[in-house]
């Protein structure tokens, strides 16, 4: 039974075949977002903390922090703010950078077990960011493409994924501390993407026998209403095998349709954090459960 | 690939493995609606037109009819209410009886090729239901039980389904025309509900390669917020491989999320069902596509 475990400074999250399903926030991201990339250059923090507390309010059990702005000093604003998010939340954090400067200046003041955020099959990134995982004890994302790119054969896609997982090995890095990201097509300009994902997670877990992640929000890109695609992709990958994504739990829907899954996959035993998250309130206003702004969104 | 045709006097809906999910509204059913009952049973059907109505305004692309109320003259009812849901809307019906001489009363008034629900496996049901099945030549709801109750183990509900499967071939009925439900549990009361229901329409699908439908609102029974429980369960159940299922169209979120799901397993080609549905209205209101109810509940 496949587990990688993930830790911050009091806390622990495991990532699991038999575990409900890990929810990575991905907010706290400058990618495409101008207003909070300007901040975070001039050091202002401000929006990552809101960010950080909304996302781990949400249902987030850990956090993805990226501080990839052009033209800034990555390493030094990526340790800034794994040291800002650690102090105001204690979910674990996954170090998410291009540059392996950056990663390390991360690891390097993250305390706890991180999730390296990530590793290609491209030999020259696998050489670079093997060896930091390791010395830091970490995890490693393992994404399924190579020098030649992102095949859309999903066979070819697992091997990619064997193969890093292999390298890792002979770096000293454990298969079940390897979480493949299977890599998720938009749906809008390919067809079979979902269901070429759907067989290559199966395979990913019954062959491979390791975790999985993704960046969730790519499989709707161009399509109207693209949030309800999410919905119902995210419970489908998951009861296919996915242990974790990398998702925005701001979403409307989002956080329910996940816990749902958890429930539907067994891995919420007796219901027990569903039925906590979505009970009646009593009359005094208590039992509203700490899933207060899910519960008050329930549909009866 | 498995398609079971059904069909109005002029509409022919394709159940089958590489078509969209179809969603037979389940609301014309006396049971636990006392005033639905009594007024069906005082020949008052004003309420069964505007759920025919409703329920295929919202994306129904059957309708199940069922006229069980205690002691009343069912076989009259169901064939009566047949012909006046024929007479105002075009989608096939799914007859709906535990009572033979109903069954037989609204075939015998069915314009087209109906669903039959349903048949167990108990033998004198079967020697019962089957005959009439080939004699009006319609397609039939096998569901996996026999005299011995409903089994918790999905492998012997699969040899069930089988038993079923192979005494239609018996009577002449085609594989294809049986649909087969596997039967869902409660997953409040039984935590491995989900999977086992999940792996028995896999292997419904690839092994006894079936068209499969069930009951959709049962898995949820005694949650909270059970609707929500519902909207990841037929995305999941539908990315399992199962093709239709009875459930309640009018329920929030359900009907995208089905539609989500037929995105992503690759039976709504380029997307265009979905785009049609959700695309942005044009200035001028133009655009909203056929599902204008859907239309507006969209997240943007």
């Amino acid at each position: 039974m496949t587990r990688t475990i993930l830790s911050s400074a009091t806390k622990e999250v495991i990532i699991g075949f038999d575990q409900p399903f890990i929810m990575i926030g991905e907010r706290i991201n400058p990618t495409g977002r101008k207003l909070l990339a300007a901040e975070m250059k001039e050091g202002n923090y401000d929006r990552v903390v809101s960010d950080a507390l909304a996302q781990v309010a949400a249902g987030a059990q850990m956090l993805d922090v990226n501080a990839g702005i052009p033209l800034a000093d990555e390493p030094k604003i990526l340790a800034e703010v794994i040291q800002l998010v650690q102090s105001v939340t204690d979910v674990p954090l996954c170090i998410d950078s291009s540059i392996i400067e950056a990663l390390e200046a991360g690891l390097s003041v993250y305390k706890g077990r991180a999730l390296v955020n990530s590793t290609t099959a491209e030999s020259e990134v696998m050489e670079r960011v093997l060896p930091l995982v390791k010395k830091y004890d970490a995890a490693v994302v393992a994404i399924s493409n190579d020098e030649t790119g992102i095949s859309e054969d999903p066979d070819v896609r697992f091997e990619i994924a064997k193969l890093i997982v292999q390298r890792a090995q002979d770096h000293g890095i454990k298969p079940q501390d390897v979480v493949v990201d299977p890599l998720v097509m938009p749906i809008g300009a390919i067809n079979q993407a979902g269901r070429d994902v759907f067989r290559l997670v199966r395979r990913l877990r019954e062959e491979l026998k390791v975790n999985t992640t993704c960046g969730a929000s790519n499989i709707g890109f161009g399509l109207p209403n693209r949030h309800a695609i999410n919905n119902s992709f995210l419970p489908m990958i998951a009861g296919m095998g996915m242990t974790s994504a990398i998702l925005n739990p701001l979403h409307e829907g989002l956080v329910p349709a996940i816990k749902a899954a958890d429930v539907l996959n067994g891995v919420d035993p007796n219901c027990t954090n569903w039925i906590r998250q979505f009970r009646e309130p009593s009359p005094e206003g208590e039992g509203r459960g700490r899933g207060g702004r899910e519960g008050r969104r329930r549909r009866g």
